[in-house]
C-alpha cells in the first residue's frame, strides 16, 4: 500500500468512527481491552461518547478535541530514573572526551564511575549540570538523531528490554480510541521537548508538533560551511512541569484541553487547568500500585514515597473533591505491556 | 449538514486530492484563479504535483508537509502601519482611564491625541511601551475576546473595510490549495501569537496551535475567586522576527517547513532554512508593486523605500541566486481582494 493510500485510507477510519452510521459497528469491539471494566474505563467511553455524539449537549467541535498526556509515568515507565536521565549519564563518555578536564570533577566523575546508585542519588544541581552538558551545544538535527539512534539500542536494566517497550499498551490503546475519534493527541511532558520528539511519531503516533516539553532556546546561527543550523542553548526558554504545563500548553496549542492524563504533582495544574474550562473536560491520573508488574509508589494511599513521579495523599484528595478520575494500575488496568501478559 | 458529517467530507476530500484515481477531476478546476498565468504559479502547480505524485522522485509523505506564511503583507496589507498596532493605539484610552496618570506622558499623550501621522512616525522604543502596556497584564481569554470584538468592528481608513477583508484572495487560495494537498498551513508572523490566534481559524483556517508568532510569558495564577487564569507578563519569550523565525518554528512546529512564503527581509531566514533541507524544498516572496490596487514599496527594483515590511534589492538578488520565486502583486495577482476586481 503506498503512502498516500495509506493516508487516506487512515484519514477515512478517523473520521468514521464519529460518523453516526458506523459507530455501532466500532461499539461492538472494545475499543479498550487492556483496560478492565470499572469506573475509570466507562468514564473515558462516556466522556468520548458524549462530546462527539452530534446533537448532544456535551459534544465538542473537532477543532477543540485537544488531549494531552504526560509522559514520564503515564505513558512509559519513570523508574527509578527518567528514561532521558539515562541517556544524559550515556553521554556523559562522550562529553569528557571532548572536554578532558571534566574526567575529574564532579558530578562527572561519578557518572564516569558506572555506579547507578550514587547517580541516582546525585542531587538536582549536578543533574541540572549533567543536563546542560549533554543535552546542549549541539545542532537540533545531530541531537535528534543521536537520540534517536540511543533509544533503539539502550535497554532498561530490570526487563533488559528497550525503554520504548516499556510503554503502557492501555495507554497506546487510549491514544488510539481518542483520535479515532477526532481528538488530537498531545504530549505535554517536563522531559525534554528535543529529545521525545526524536521517537514520538514513531513509537506513539504522535508527530513532533504534538509534543510540548521542556524547552531550552535554541540558535539559528551558520556552521564553518555556511550552512544555516539551530544551536541548542543552555537557557531555559519552557520549564514544563506543574505551572508551567498550561503555560506551555498555551505557547504551542494556544487553546484549553478537552482531556488531560498525569501521574504526578508535576501534572496538577494542567489537570486543574483543563476541567476549569467551560464545556465536557476531563482529567485522569495514574497511580502506581502495581510492584509486581511495574512500581509501587504515591505516597498516596499508604504506598511508598518516591524521588520520581510523586503522587501525594493532597492529588489523591483533590482528584475526588474535583471528580478527576485516578486509575488503579493493579485493578483498571489487565495488561501493562504490549509483550507481558 | 452537522458538524460530524462536514469533518468527515473535509477529510475525505482533503486527502482525495492527492489520491491518484481523484486528482484528474481536481486538475480540470484551476485551484487558484485568481493568480495569473506566468513563473510562480507554476512553480507553486509544480511544486504541489511533485511532492505528492505517489512513488515520484519528489514525493513528500503526508506528516511532512508544512507549509509557512508570513502575515503582515504576505496574507493581508500591513500598509501603513502593522494592524495589530492600530488595536494597540486603540486600546490606549483603557489603559490610561486604568492609569489616568500616563494621560500626560509620552508616547500615551500622542496617541491620544488622535494623530495618526505623528502615531506613524513614533520611535521604536516608545511603541514597545504602547505595545506593553496593551498587550500585557490581562488574563489571555479577556485578551482574546478583546481583539475578536476589535477585529469584527475596526476599519481601514483607506478602504472603510473590516481588517479581514484586507486579506489577499491568492493567498487564500493557496492556502486552500495546499491543504486540499495533505498539507498543514501555519502561521509564522513576527506580529503577537495570542493576537493573531483569536481570529486565524475564522479568517484563514488557521488553527491557533498553527500560529507561530511573537510570543511574551504567560504566568499561570489564581484570580481573586480562586480561579486559575493565565496572565500575560511583559517578557519577551521569543521575537518570531528574522532569525527568530526559524527558531519559532523548531520551537512550536519541530519540523523544517517544506514551503514557506513572505514578503520582507523578515522572512529571509524562514526561507532560507526551508530550503537547505534535503528533498522538495521551495521558498516565495510577496513583492508589492501595485500601488493602484495595494501598495508600492521596496526598495528593492527602484520601488519606494518603506519604514514596514522592507524588501531590499539583496533579498531580491539573493532569491534570484537561490531559486525562491519573487511573486509580484502587479503581473502575478489578477485579483488582489476578494471584494475588488
Amino acid at each position: 500500500m503506498d503512502l498516500n493510500r495509506r493516508h487516506f485510507v487512515a484519514l477515512v477510519l478517523g473520521a468514521a468512527a464519529s460518523a453516526p452510521a458506523l459507530r455501532g459497528a466500532f461499539a461492538q469491539a472494545d475499543p479498550l481491552p487492556s483496560w478492565s471494566d470499572g469506573a475509570p474505563k466507562k468514564a473515558i467511553l462516556d466522556f468520548v461518547k458524549a462530546t462527539t455524539e452530534s446533537g448532544g449537549a456535551k459534544f465538542v467541535p473537532p477543532e477543540e478535541r485537544i488531549a494531552c498526556f504526560d509522559q514520564d509515568g503515564t505513558l512509559w515507565v519513570e523508574q527509578p530514573i527518567y528514561t532521558q536521565l539515562v541517556y544524559c549519564f550515556d553521554r556523559v563518555p562522550d562529553v569528557v572526551k571532548a572536554k578532558p578536564r571534566l574526567a575529574g570533577e564532579q558530578p562527572f566523575k561519578t557518572v564516569l564511575s558506572g555506579d547507578r546508585a550514587a547517580m541516582a542519588r546525585l542531587p538536582m544541581n549536578d543533574l541540572v549540570k549533567i543536563v546542560a552538558a549533554t543535552l546542549t551545544g549541539m545542532d537540533v538535527e545531530v541531537f535528534r538523531e543521536d537520540v534517536a539512534k540511543w533509544i533503539a539500542e539502550a535497554h532498561d536494566p530490570r526487563w533488559k528490554r528497550p525503554y520504548t517497550d516499556l510503554i503502557y499498551l492501555p495507554q497506546l490503546e487510549l491514544m488510539r480510541f481518542l483520535r479515532a475519534n477526532g481528538y488530537k493527541t498531545y504530549i505535554v511532558t517536563g522531559g525534554g521537548q528535543d529529545f521525545v520528539r526524536a521517537y514520538a511519531e514513531r513509537v506513539y503516533g504522535v508527530p513532533p508538533e504534538q509534543v510540548v516539553g521542556t524547552a531550552g532556546r535554541v540558535r539559528y546561527q551558520y556552521d564553518a560551511a555556511g550552512k544555516p543550523v539551530l544551536m541548542k542553548e543552555p537557557t531555559l526558554l519552557l520549564n514544563d512541569d506543574k505551572a508551567g504545563k498550561p503555560e506551555g500548553i498555551h505557547l504551542v496549542i494556544g487553546r484549553r484541553p478537552r482531556f488531560a492524563f498525569g501521574n504526578s504533582s508535576g501534572d496538577r495544574e494542567m489537570c486543574e487547568y483543563t476541567t476549569v474550562g467551560g464545556g465536557a473536560r476531563m482529567a485522569m491520573l495514574l497511580l502506581h500500585d502495581d510492584g509486581d508488574r511495574e512500581y509501587a509508589y504515591g505516597p498516596a494511599r499508604g504506598l511508598p514515597n518516591s524521588r520520581v513521579g510523586t503522587f501525594p495523599q493532597a492529588l489523591d484528595d483533590e482528584a475526588q473533591k474535583k471528580g478527576w478520575s485516578v486509575v488503579s494500575m493493579k485493578k483498571d488496568w489487565n495488561r501493562v505491556f504490549a509483550w507481558a501478559n
